[in-house]
């Protein structure tokens, strides 16, 4: 939001953790990129968290250098790993296992007068560790309140901890005013997969565009960029808040059983109850 | 957010007639408080908007001195006024005709290992204008895409520019940063109704407590206040997502059909299809 | 800061009449421009405000619609009437009569390896109404401690209810965010002249550059902007922040002595003492 | 500014040594206080940084764990280090060398109508890396420009990646939207020694109050908290501007030159000629 640049990966990990993979970042790109610190500025990761100390050994602090550098270099395109992996491993959503999910859109601008323009893509990382069963909505059936009488929770939980990190990706040439705007919209999606935002959790969406690069060094002093108009902006606006609804949802989908440190233990969603529950509405919708 | 005091009402209206409403509430408040610019300071009144110029001549500014004095005079307890009344008059809400509503609840605060404690009430007041019909969602069913096939736009509506204001009224006792946290989940409950922020629309939340009351002047320099932890917070935040929820519901279902200006027509949302849609859907959900 | 474009003329006034001053200029605006809230948007005017009661009759919002038409309507280029003007004509900073000020550069942008590029116009404009006497510096010299003993203070003006609203225009192609960062550094000038932002003080910076403009409508969806690189901006920065301080300056040394209601007085800075005190300083700085 | 509570030391160190700096925190807090992750939430540190890439070898990240224990463990009341100390060692302001500041104010609070109350005290610790030498300010005089001539740049270091941390701190009772307002008076503060905020130098400040402490674990559900009336508040506004800068000033002052890695080399600011200037101008008020 200040210099409106993204120079480094973003990494995601446990939250004690941070100071670990912020670390092995920066040993990663100096290394990499050795005029770092002298014919470059320094650098500051972007390192996302959530608490996963329920089924993890937090304090422990496992993650390291290695870890690190092995998920910078094997990061790729193609599908995206889901569920429980990663810094998703030990996270919680809506008292089901959860972890990495992601979602994405092709979006075809519209302007206010009908007429179709150019189309982008618009994809959501989120790492979801927030909520509570009875909360939970998926497609806007509470799902949640449904379950609960049989997730009847032993008592043990009462730390509710969580919080979400999302990442929002585009190739829509916005700027980065823009790009604050279309990261407050994923809020939304939040909302309706039932989050209430709970006192200790912490939502922190991050967005970044991929169309306009701004060089580290120029002779020039001003430079030519492209930017979609602020009315055409509506379509990435749906997407972002269809994108985060549903990559929190693919979390819950792809995730396992679990069970952890002081064997805690994180039951999957009941997919085959879930659909059963989601065709009934669906039916009751057609009708 | 930046003083943390609330010092005149809270008024809404028709986008272009701020400046008369804002002028009037000034008036009032000299009057009634001749100290005000002389033993007291001067005073900006907090005055919300919404844009409703497709049903309402808005750039005749209609709104006159004594509608805001009768206004501020009448306001009282009890039930409030909701669908096409005040400020909410000419409002559109995913392309049916929307305006004030409202919604609330008294709130059982429980710490976080189950105790209870002291409760509290919460309400929420909209001012209510954005979206589109195909993304509304009622109780998390998709109501606007069932009953989009019957409602086709003619096409002349082109401009979507929206908004929706919140007023978030308490008696817990929350300090201004509380109150600042709590605003900020008021838009997952919008969220929650199928809103995606439209460029053009502005979702602006206000939010006050009524527990702690600042004198005007006082001999003293410190002053004694109750604040509720920020743990025992989540059955607020929880009620705000509802009641916003809610709220904006309300304002849907109190409306009826309205011709304004140039012949424009906003439909009132058909209630007779509603209930059956959501008796459907709770039928499903019960099985 | 959300949607980055500028709208309409910006107006200062007194605190109380902001609605009036806002009322007036819709109804400029709409007739001017009779698409407004038809096929292009309702608009929203900007108004500064500072609290001018001391001096001024502030609860009879004296400021009338043809005062607005006027001020729009003769506004022009060339050089900008300082002091006790418009807005500016019952303020004080400082314990002097201060009011309206202005100050502007012309940058040549040098890159950090030291080449020179284009050149650009900023300007500040400020309404001007905070501070007490023996914090007012002048190009670094404290001289409101030197001059203090000899304007010993009735004690009758005890509130202290100040304010400046500074405008920040320019020519160079700056982002909104690139513009949020320039206003924010026009704070560091508003320290030099001696404030430490007093509680009841508000300080508002609003900025504008008038190199990009967005068609109200265009058949396009995107379009091409020229930026300033971020790495050439530091001349606008330090631009900014002494043309501030010296918009303050000169905001104080135009205005001269006035009698306001209740018999209130303002005495203007002694232009004479404040010249020699200067002279000895920079003699001080010669050796 | 979102809970308003500070949980762990405030570190300051190297921008490319803030994960190391963080992981080690985190050890040493586990370590300490064994029911973190556990029976009470997990840990985020708050560490600051700035640059020192000119004078430190930064990429090799040389600060390690058991600096970082030993910086908390020895941590105490009484004088601070000041100048090349800590994370200051490495540091230049205004190209003079630089580091630890360090000032504070016993703050006696008078109400409006002039009566007075308790006392309070103010402290400010910079880590100061800011600005060029030709904007240097001390106490209002312009130092730098009358120093520059005899200080020609070499031309080696075109980069001027600065920063400065502040950290307020104080056992007045404010709230934290009240923090918040202190902490951005410090700014007024960095200005009054001429810093015009450099592109790449970062401005952060944080604050904090010992006066409110919250329980981590509590039966209750609400506190009595005192505060400070705002209207109280201007005395402790007007010491963190005078602290902040006094504090850059005595990191200026303490600081001695510096040859480091690259045979880099930081002169300190010259204490004999800075007292003849600051004394040939204070002559010159006193005439």
């Amino acid at each position: 939001m200040e210099w409106g640049l993204l120079e480094t990966p973003i990494l995601l990990t446990s939250t004690m953790s941070v100071g670990k993979v912020s670390d092995a970042t920066v040993k990663w790109m100096t290394r990499r990129f050795p005029g770092i610190g002298d014919e470059y500025d320094v650098i500051i990761p972007i390192v996302g968290e959530c608490d996963d100390s329920w089924l993890n050994d937090a304090v422990g602090r496992h993650v390291r250098s290695e870890h690190v550098y092995r998920a910078i270099e094997q990061a790729s395109g193609g599908p995206v790993a889901e569920g429980s992996v990663g810094a998703g491993t030990g996270l919680i959503t809506c008292d089901f296992k959860a972890g990495i999910g992601t979602s994405s859109r092709r979006v075809v601008i519209f302007r206010g007068n009908g007429e179709t323009g150019p189309s982008y893509n618009l994809g959501v990382l989120v790492q979801t560790n927030f909520g509570i069963m009875r909360s939970l909505r998926i497609a806007g059936v509470p799902v949640g309140e449904i379950l609960a009488p049989d997730y009847a929770n032993d008592g043990k939980r009462v730390r509710n901890a969580g919080s979400i990190i999302c990442v929002v990706a585009t190739d829509a040439p916005l700027l980065p005013n823009q790009i604050t705007r279309l990261c407050k919209r994923a809020a939304l999606g939040i909302g309706r997969v039932g989050s209430f935002a709970a006192h200790a959790s912490g939502e922190i969406i991050i967005g970044f565009s991929t169309a306009n690069q701004v060089p580290r060094s120029t002779s020039g002093m001003t430079h030519q960029i492209e930017v979609l108009l602020d009315d055409a902006c509506d379509g990435l606006y749906e997407a972002v808040v269809e994108c985060t609804e549903e990559a929190i949802v693919n979390a819950l989908c792809m995730a396992e059983d679990m069970r952890g440190q002081a064997d805690h233990f994180a039951p999957a969603l009941p997919l085959d109850d879930l659909a059963e529950i989601l065709n009934r509405h669906h039916a009751a919708q057609q009708r």
